[in-house]
């Protein structure tokens, strides 16, 4: 490969990337007017990572991790965006993901595609410190813009607290402190009925013991 | 300051960060579709950064150019854009924008504020080579854009390529490589009809030497 090839297909990818800007989210934007879509979310993460780096754990590397979030929805240009409380949505989405992952890394040249869809897998499988702590701010930058909107994605969906207690634990796994302040947002938002407190119990078939 | 009070000035930062998303600058995206807002360009040019590293010259970082790119734009939270052809707004904006800055910046426990508001600074003198390489990516996406869109930006404006090889100029400043490139994009856009050749020459007063 010359080094215009080279250039070339690392502009190709960088342009590639402008579409990322037309994945909507579920997210609203803190003041309510819109959509967020995944390219501003993912700037919004990797500056929180930056901001936030005294709170990830030992082992972990946050300016690693802000890296990661900038390049974390990127499959989304194929493979669109799922919402984290959609079951079935979320049941293919890994095979997606990795078909998506395949055709757009596969644009740069072959060094880099190895070196980004790794970083890519290493912030989906969240086996190292690095990962958790991206993930954690992965799951609170919707918290608190859904905290801002007073509900703004979960009123519409019907998600309750004990859903996102579960991301909560994820927000803990990767930055402890985080995890405590996340929590509090939560139990504020139920008592502010922007959360409905915790699901009903789900209707049973006949003779099901209770 | 406590703990709590400390991680609660840095996400009412995270949060005012949200407004980034809400400021339009003149470029289109790349299907023409709408106006780029200023979080999604961010990260797009701080991907660009990470991408694009190898063509940094010596001395430049190209991991902090990255961040510098993240925050370099979190001034028009307050100051809005200033097309980069405007010369009528691009006279005070150092002005605005260092308002801004105090204002933004403050948000966050000092240290912080500190260490953000001198990348910020960093970013505007371009006195390092980081900062000219991050500021060549600044000038080469809407140049890309331009081209996607046959236009887009230069043709409502009446922007002339004399103008744009100036910023040509500062790419090749800032990364060499990615000057030359930014040049053949030029020439062909001229070729093409999506950016006039050059200026008329002005008008100039009886008497004026010519």
């Amino acid at each position: 490969m010359t080094a215009t090839d080279r250039l070339s297909r690392q502009l190709a990818f960088s342009l590639e990337l402008d579409r990322l800007k037309t994945i909507l989210r579920q997210t609203l934007l803190a003041d309510g007017s819109r959509r967020e879509n995944d390219a501003e979310h993912s700037w919004h993460v990797a500056m929180m990572a930056v901001l936030l780096a005294e709170y990830a754990p030992g082992g972990a590397d946050p300016l690693r991790a802000s890296r990661m979030l900038l390049f974390h929805d990127v499959v989304e240009i194929d493979a669109g965006d799922t919402f984290i409380h959609d079951d079935k949505g979320n049941a293919d989405k890994a095979e997606r993901e990795m078909r998506a992952a395949e055709r757009l890394y596969g644009l740069l040249p072959d060094d880099q595609a190895e070196e980004f869809k790794s970083l890519w897998l290493e912030y989906e499988e969240r086996t190292t410190p690095t990962a958790r702590f991206a993930d954690a701010l992965d799951r609170l930058q919707p918290i608190m813009n859904n905290v801002a909107t007073e509900g703004g994605t979960w009123r519409p969906h019907g998600v309750t607290a004990d859903k996102v207690l579960k991301l909560v634990k994820r927000i803990r796994d990767g930055a402890p402190a985080l995890g405590d302040y996340a929590e509090t947002l939560v139990e504020d938002a139920v008592r502010r009925g922007y959360l409905l407190p915790a699901a009903l119990p789900e209707e049973r078939p006949t003779g099901y013991p209770s």
